[in-house]
Order: structure tokens, then C-alpha cells, then sequence
């Protein structure tokens, strides 16, 4: 079994990156923008949300956080959408999610307009992708995509099995496997014989938000697994349960571990693997200014054409 | 193994669209409006065509025909689009398939307005099957469900394995039936041991347009066999392969006869199974009248509401 080290391939998008932005701003002074829109106070989301303005800076992406309070209504979030949409030096508009509980989180995604969707989570940008026309792609499948291409594993022809679906990952993640002639089963909470099904894959990738929740027993010799999955373990009785021993001293130190949906026992049993730190998670937020410096370059030539 | 009948299915809807065209008419005169726009002279297209109309008339749906030469360009038929597109009293536009070769379907296609957008086609409403949140569908997978849930045939927890993944039937067919929490397979001209996969299949969805193409030793005892396909016998040998003995009669005065992409063997292991003809073709029209009025209801929602 080897590793998928998605820090390796994440480094490497971000250095060819870095020389897209750097001739963008040769060419004519122009500097890739994203906005990040955040309601609310949500730790995880605090956190995603710094890890990405810390990347935008380190790349030469022209980041901008708003920040709503929890009680802000539907309307205001929509007036800053709205404000970024017309926004010539805002090429990238992303929401976190998840939005505060009161607002319908389709009434604020579908005001985004679709060429600054840089998650792609507009119904005309997923639509794009469910008809194998799109250049762009949601940010997690997207970097589960260069995983596999840099480490050239073909999902031509692959068994692949996707377990979630959300529209934020397992549902394109499913169109975009099928797109590059994988035979996909899409799985869910409703799913029967989950393990049947599972030991027949020769991809899985694990979107389902449990820890630990795909074992050893079902996953065939050999299978490729691609966890998605961010979970925070902090019980003693948890760790005992889901990571290996050798984290101890980290869990204790740091009062916590963050794991993925497939356990670590299984990763003796399969072809290839990626870790949670460091598998899919480093290339999600590159993805995501990799999107931002394509919309950016699309704005141009739509420019130039006009 | 016991027949669905979709004839019965499509009359029992026809009757219940009645209701609502005559309501439409009662309430303030509105009739609902489709037009439907065909370039070239595919004998198929022209059967197509004009059993749509036939039923379009039949329904008390007013129904215009456009026809445009084999040499038409892309130009003339987007013009004919946006005329349908900012008449008032067209509810519904359909664009036949196949267009011409010389002409990139999409081109065509994403210039009909989504809310008048009969067929399901556009980007924007293919994103919303995706995201679950449409109350349209193209027609043919939307026929499907209707006759499963006609039967009582509930597709929550059945493994499902949809051939095929064209944007018109199988791609949209695998989002809809795991949004009615099937776990759904995709599969297709590149999928590695199908065989395989469909004897695993609890229903089966063939769109895959090869006749006979799925047999008897592919399907599990008891499964659910619908067949989308359409395919024309019209040689003595392939009538031997593929067809009953009994509609030799049949075969031989008309010269040829229409078959799916099962094979009539399978039947007899099916718990349940759509014939062809009288399976979902019946559906396929008739669920285009479904979506012009439902189009014709919002358009006047929509009109209410500003």
C-alpha cells in the first residue's frame, strides 16, 4: 500500500499556480480576487476560512473576508453576494457553509452569479458538470481529481463507489468519475448491504462524514481509498476505538485528532491511500484558488471578446 | 413476473392532465402553448414528432410545428428559439434530437429559456435534478418514475443500475432515483463486467440503444426490468436473435418491429418488466404534455406574483 501524499501534489498545483498569477499581473496588473462571505461564528468554519485567506496571501490572490454576525438575515447576505457580484475586481465569490440555521442556503448560492461561483455550486455550473461540459469543479471532488492524475491512477474502467451525497461532494464527485469512465455507484445513509457493495470497489472515496466508518473488513485487497472525511475525535474512548496507538502522545498533547470517514486499519489492505491530515484536505483549499485564477483568466477573455 | 403497462399509466395521466388543461381554459382562457422546432428530416424524428403533436391536439394543448431545412445553420434555428423565447403564448419549446451534424446541439439547447425549457436539457435544470430541488424532468426518466410509482414500485433501498448516460435519459435517470434513495450505478459502453454488476441489479434501467443487448442470464431472478430502448428490426436474422416467434406475423407484414435493449428472455425471470412497445414510451409523450402545462402554470404563477 502506498500514500497518496496530497501535500506533495498540492505544492506542486501551488507552484504552477503561483507563475499563472505572477504573468496575470505582468500582463496587465491584474490580481486574482476572492471573497469569502461568512455568517456566523462556527469554529470549523473560522478555521477553513483562515487556512483559506492565509493561502490567497501566500499565493498573490487578492482575498476579502466579510463577516456577518449568526443573527444576520437572509437579506443582507444576499446584499453582499450581490455587492461582490458587481464587483469588477472580485473575480471568486465563495460562501462558507454551513450558513446560520435560519437561512435557506439556495437563496443565498443561487444569487452568486455563476461566473464567480468559484465552488461551483450553482444548479447551472453543477448542470454543467452532470453534461461533462464543465472546466470548473466543486472544490474537494475537484482535488480528489489531481490526486489520482498525479499519481496516475486511471479511473477508466475502475469499480468506483462514492459514499455521500452531497451536493457539495458525493454528487458531482459521481458525475465527474463517470465523466472519466469510471462505473459509479453513488451510496448513502439509505444504502442496503453498504458493505457488500463497498467490497466490490476498486476506488472508494468516502464522503459520509463518520470516523472511522468504512473498516478493514470492507474493503477489497488492492482498492484504492480516497477519504474526504474531517473528523474531530476528543473521548479517550474514541481514540481507543478509531486511530492508532502511535497518535496517542499527539492526541493528548493537542486534546484532539482529526481523522477521516475510512479506518486506519484498512489502509494495510489497499492499494493506495490517502491520510487525513495531509490527504485531500491540502488540495481542497488549493483548488479553491485554482479556481479563483480561472474565473479570473475567463473574466479577461470574456473582456478581450467583448 | 407481471407486465407494466404503460399505456394504462399514460391514459390514467392523460385523463388527470384533462382536468387541469380545462381548469386553465375555465380560469381566464389560457391554453397551454408548445413549440416544438425540428431541423432536418429524420424519418424517426418525423414519427417522433408527429405523435407529439397528435397528443398535443388530442389534449387541447396548442401545438406549433417549426420546420427548418437539413441545411439550416445554427443561427437560423437559435433565431427560431428566441422567437418561442419571447412569444407569450408559447409555454414550452422542444428542440427534436438529433439536430443536423454541421450544428452543436448545445448551442441551441442553452438559448431556451430554462423556465420554458420542456425537455430538461438546459444546464440550469439538469443542476437542479442533480441538487434535488426541480419539479421537472426530462421526460422519458420522468416517465419511468411515474410508471414505478404507478405499480407501487418504491425504488428506496434497491440497488439500481442504470445503462447508459446520455444527459437525455441516463444521467438525469441515476440523480432522480438516488434522490428517491436508490443506490444507483451508472453504467456504460466503458464499464468493466457488467454482466456482473446487473445481476447484482434489484431494478434495471436500459437506456443503452442496442437491441437485446441486456439477456436473461444478466438479470437476477425478480428484478425490475424497465427499457427505455427503441430499436428497429427490420432482417430476418436479427428478428431469429431478438424477437418472440409469435410476432413473426407481425414482423413480416409490416417488415419490421420495434424492440428495447432487453432481451424477451429476461421477462420471464422479471418480478416486473416494461414491454416495448406500451412501456415507457407511452410515458415519454405524455409526460411532455405534463411539463408544457406544468411550464403553462408557473408562467402564470410568475405573472400573478410580480
Amino acid at each position: 500500500m502506498s500514500v497518496l501524499d496530497g501535500k506533495t501534489v498540492a505544492e506542486k498545483i501551488q507552484v504552477e499556480l503561483g507563475t499563472e498569477i505572477e504573468k496575470l499581473k505582468g500582463e496587465g496588473g491584474i490580481v486574482p480576487g476572492l471573497t469569502v462571505i461568512m455568517a456566523g461564528d462556527d469554529p470549523a468554519s473560522r478555521a477553513y476560512v483562515n487556512s483559506k485567506s492565509k493561502l490567497a496571501e501566500k499565493m498573490g490572490i487578492r482575498s476579502k473576508l466579510v463577516k456577518l454576525p449568526e443573527t444576520t438575515t437572509a437579506e443582507e447576505v444576499i446584499q453582499t453576494v450581490e455587492a461582490a457580484n458587481s464587483d469588477p475586481l472580485v473575480h471568486a465569490i465563495l460562501v462558507q457553509m454551513p450558513l446560520p440555521r435560519h437561512i435557506d442556503h439556495w437563496k443565498i448560492l443561487d444569487r452568486i452569479l455563476p461566473e464567480k461561483d468559484v465552488d461551483c455550486f450553482h444548479p447551472t455550473n453543477q448542470g454543467l458538470i452532470l453534461q461533462n461540459r464543465s472546466r470548473i469543479f466543486p472544490c474537494t471532488p475537484c482535488g480528489v481529481m489531481k490526486i489520482l492524475d498525479h499519481y496516475g491512477l486511471d479511473p477508466a474502467g475502475l469499480n468506483a463507489v462514492v459514499a455521500g451525497r452531497s451536493f457539495l461532494v458525493g454528487k458531482p464527485m459521481a458525475a465527474m468519475l463517470s465523466n472519466r469512465n469510471a462505473t459509479v455507484t453513488l451510496c448513502h445513509s439509505r444504502t442496503v448491504n453498504l458493505e457488500g457493495i463497498l467490497r466490490e470497489a476498486d476506488l472508494i472515496v468516502a464522503a459520509v462524514g463518520k470516523p472511522a466508518f468504512i473498516t478493514a473488513e470492507m474493503v477489497k485487497p488492492g482498492a484504492i481509498l480516497i477519504d474526504v472525511g474531517i473528523n474531530r475525535i476528543d473521548k479517550e474512548e474514541d481514540f481507543a476505538n478509531f486511530c492508532p496507538p502511535s497518535r496517542y502522545e499527539v492526541f493528548k498533547k493537542k486534546g484532539y485528532l482529526l481523522i477521516g470517514d475510512i479506518h486506519f486499519q484498512a489502509f494495510a489492505k489497499a492499494g493506495h491511500y490517502t491520510p487525513v491530515p495531509g490527504g485531500v484536505g491540502p488540495l481542497t483549499v488549493t483548488m479553491l484558488m485554482s479556481n479563483t485564477v480561472e474565473l479570473c483568466k475567463r473574466s479577461i477573455s470574456v473582456t478581450r471578446d467583448a
